[in-house]
C-alpha cells in the first residue's frame, strides 16, 4: 500500500492526482502546513519537513515530479507515461521537469515575501520580480496547448499533472488573472477531468476526516 | 548529431559533463551570459533565452535534469541510468529531481541578488535566506553520502551529475565553505572523474574557440 503525506494544495497534490487519474490504492495522510512548524513529529519521517513525503515499500521520495514519473513506470503500463521510443519522449520529460522548476519555485516566492513573511520581512520587489519571471516561462505553455489540448503526445499525461499543479498554485495565489487563453482554456479542461475532481474530493475527505484545517480556508 | 547550447558553469554543464560520460559525439555552442542580453539570435531557437538547449533531431530540450534522463534512457543502456526494476530507482529519480529543484533553484536568488542585480536592487535578505535554504536541504546529501561514495544504487549514475552541478554552483558562488565534510569527500570524488575533466576541457576549449568570454573570469 502505498502512504502519501500530504498538505491541501500543496505539491503533493501531483502525486494525490496521479494515484487518482492510476486508480492505485493509497493512503492519504493530510499535514498542517506547514508541517515543519505545525507537525513535529513528521521530522521523524522527513527530516527535511518538505512536503510531499511518499512511501511504497523501501521506497520513499520527496520530489513530486519525480513520484509522478515514478508512479507511471514502476505500476504502469499506462498511456500517463511516453515510452523512450515515443517521439514525444523528450518533450514529455521537458515538461514534466518544467512544471516544477521554471513554473513552481518562482511561485513560492510571491508566496513567500508577498503572503508568508512578517510584514517586515515582505517585499513587494522580489514577489514582482518573480510573479513576473513565472509569467514568462508559461509563455511556453501558451504556445504549446494553443493548437494541441495537452503538452505533449496527444494525450493526457503526468506532463500535464507537473503544469498542471503549477496552474492550481497560481490561481491560489492570484496569478491566474494574467494566464492567456489558452492556458485558461487548458487548465478549465484539467479540472475538468474526473481524476482532478476524484483528487480534490479525497483530500477535502481526508482533511474534515483528519481534522487538519487547511492553509487555505 | 546532438547539439548542445551552453554557457560556461551553467546548468547546461549537466547534459555537457553526462555526453561526456556517456561518450556521445556532439556539437557544443558557447553562449555568453545572460544569452537574453547578449546572443539575442539565440531568442529565435529558445524563445525563452534560457539555458541548456539541446537538440537530437526532432527532440528539443531545455531542462538539464530532464535531458539526464533523456541521454541515459533514449541513447543508453547505461549504468549510469538505474532501471525501473531496481530497488533504487525511486531514489535515483527522487536525487535527480532534488539536484535541480530542490538545490539549484534557490542559489539562483543568491546570485541574483547577492552579485547580478544593479546595487539598489540586491537584497542581502534574500541572499541570506537563499543560503540557509540551500544548506538546509544539503543535509540530506550529506547524511547520504556520509556512508557511500554515491547518492544511490552503489555506482555512479546521473543522480549524481544532477546534484553535483549544485555543487558546482555553490562552489562558484561562495557556498562551498559551509559544506559538512561528506559532501567536501563527494564533491572532490565527483571533480576526480575523467568524465567531468573532460566537460570542463570541452568548455575551456569550446569557450576559446568561439571566442565567448565567461562570465565567471
Amino acid at each position: 500500500m502505498i502512504t502519501l503525506y500530504h498538505c491541501t494544495a500543496a505539491r503533493s497534490f501531483r502525486p494525490l492526482w496521479a494515484l487518482e487519474e492510476l486508480g492505485l490504492p493509497y493512503e492519504l495522510k493530510m499535514l498542517p502546513f506547514p508541517p515543519r512548524a505545525f507537525a513535529k513529529d513528521y521530522l521523524a519521517l522527513n527530516p527535511l519537513g518538505t512536503i510531499p513525503l511518499l512511501i511504497d515499500g523501501d521506497t520513499r521520495m520527496t520530489e513530486s515530479a519525480a513520484i509522478l514519473q515514478y508512479l507511471v513506470t514502476r505500476h504502469g503500463p499506462t498511456p500517463l507515461a511516453v515510452g523512450v521510443d515515443e517521439p514525444s519522449y523528450g518533450a514529455f520529460l521537458n515538461w514534466l521537469h518544467f512544471g516544477e522548476a521554471t513554473l513552481t519555485f518562482p511561485q513560492t516566492l510571491v508566496l513567500r515575501y508577498g503572503k508568508l513573511e512578517p510584514e517586515e520581512r515582505r517585499s513587494p520587489q522580489v514577489t514582482a520580480d518573480y510573479a513576473k519571471w513565472f509569467l514568462g516561462r508559461l509563455r511556453a505553455v501558451e504556445a504549446a496547448v494553443a493548437s494541441n489540448e495537452t503538452l505533449c503526445a496527444g494525450r493526457f499525461t503526468v506532463a500535464d499533472i507537473s503544469v498542471g499543479y503549477a496552474l492550481l498554485l497560481a490561481d491560489r495565489i492570484g496569478l491566474a488573472k494574467d494566464f492567456g487563453p489558452a492556458v485558461v482554456a487548458y487548465w478549465q479542461q484539467l479540472q475538468a477531468r474526473d481524476g482532478f475532481r476524484r483528487a480534490v474530493n479525497a483530500e477535502n475527505f481526508a482533511g474534515e476526516a483528519q481534522k487538519v484545517k487547511s492553509f487555505w480556508s
